[in-house]
């Protein structure tokens, strides 16, 4: 068994790599050297401090990265492409020099669109998953996460797209926020999701109000953690869904991502009558970088 | 220059007294013992720290106190009072059992609102400190700030109140999301501002979407720190206002808080066609601290 190349997933706070080999997936590593936590020093250490095993003396193995990795504060910029355009370009990967000779390194860029401003690195590469996997795909992928992304994709290119920060809200208002006081016991209530998820959706401008009412039902009604965490999160999710209606209104929808966090979503969507397809953040990610690998050998 | 009595605000975060004679303050201390850093056996000895000086042996001094203070996680509960009801009351404040026999303390309980649940510690002495410095007030008190309230103020009484979590958002965001990189050189841009808050005023649905683009505009089209920091400002204010709005519309506006944040409101509220009194929340505790102290020893 053979690592012919490694994939790598390259984030804000993980670092995530595959063993690759003519039958796919050999291996997998990760740690926690995400690029928010590396000097520009530090990328390279910690690549081989995860896939120093599967290396070999004398022989020199592909590595291609998507992710933050190739962000201005990352190891090397790889500058963003402008849409409308596919999510993978063969000639736009950028080649990272290496001290070490067993690797050659090719990173993804990112994508940006210009009006309204936005961007986006590392699902440019989950959409070209997605398109890997069913190529006749034609409709709007929802990627929720850190900061959650909704694409437009047509004709095997993203046409637009548009992020919302609410998967940060939520660790922000959760963890740093008066309101942690009463979601700290962990937990979860679906029935307080639907119902913060509905009220959003119908009235989003209410959210300011709505938050803080989390804090005083704990103090004066006794709320409990579940429903209080449940409800923080169907609000934010509602006010997204509330914002993004006009990527899923009568759209074809694939959500991405990792399944709790992508089941809300669907569960959610499922509420205003779109049934998505939902498909793991893993393969997608894995699918679009055997992608861009490909394109790197051509 | 004798020290007839001490008033006392002591929030979260600061710990703020004032030395009153007959004739008014006869002198002013601060430090930052705020409730969210002290134990419960910790607020006597910082409370002796900043006011010893005004102690005389084998006399004892009122101290009267309003805020955080009189939370479960303070020095000593004081349980809320329900609207609709005066925003002070003789018979509510709560004497502190204390060792050092030179101070006799009293704090002043907070209000709460059942449906929907609200809760306000300190605001509401600056509500009685408008209404001492305006007695026929009639109408709306918009107090902003880490939990900015609206109140709805008729013949004496807190009718009902609001609050929105916008300063805390602003802290969060600013200072402990993504958008930090784009705004750590400070500065200030009044027509970013006024851009931003009306955009949110007519579409706060929008409000997710909005927050990201700061980050890639800065990324892509350069964004100044002042023009992003502004922004942020206005697109929270801009959507507490929309949710506020039955609170403001054609209604006499006064905007009690700290000189900066009281003019950005009342800015907000001038391009709305509403002008609004200001008066600064030192001004209103004070004089809400005073009328406490007169039912105290009454």
């Amino acid at each position: 068994m053979k690592t012919e190349w490694i994939a790598v997933d390259w984030g804000t706070t993980n670092l995530r790599a595959w063993a690759m080999g003519a039958e796919g997936v050999l291996d997998h590593a990760a740690s926690e050297d995400g690029m928010g936590r590396l000097d520009r020093d530090g990328f390279e250490p910690a690549l081989l401090r995860l896939v120093g095993p599967w290396l070999q003396a004398g022989r020199v193995t592909d590595v291609v990265a998507c992710g933050m990795v190739g962000s201005r504060q990352g190891w090397h910029e790889a500058p963003y492409r402008a849409v409308p355009c596919a999510p993978l370009d063969a000639a736009a990967t950028v080649a990272v020099p290496t001290r070490d000779g067993r690797i050659s390194v090719r990173l993804v860029p990112g994508l940006k669109q210009s009006a309204p401003a936005d961007v986006m690195r590392g699902e440019e590469t989950q959409v070209a998953g997605v398109l890997a996997l069913n190529r006749s795909f034609d409709g709007v992928i929802c990627l929720p996460g850190t900061h959650s992304k909704w694409a437009h994709v047509s004709a095997g290119e993203v046409v637009s797209f548009q992020t919302f920060m609410t998967g940060e809200m939520f660790a922000l208002l959760s963890q740093g926020s008066v309101l942690r006081h009463g979601m700290a016991a962990g937990g979860w209530d679906e029935a307080a999701f639907d119902t913060a998820l509905s009220e959003a959706l119908s009235r989003p401008e209410r959210l300011g109000a709505k938050l803080f009412s989390i804090r005083a039902e704990g103090l004066i009604a006794g709320l409990p953690s579940a429903a209080a965490r449940a409800r923080l999160s169907g609000l934010l999710i509602g006010v997204e869904l509330a914002a993004a209606r006009p990527y899923w209104l009568g759209q074809a929808v694939t959500v991405v991502g990792s399944e709790g966090l992508a089941a809300s979503y669907a569960r959610a969507l499922r509420a205003q009558g779109v049934e998505p397809r939902v498909v793991s953040g893993t393969d997608a990610v894995l699918a679009g970088l055997v992608v861009a690998r490909a394109r790197v050998t051509a």
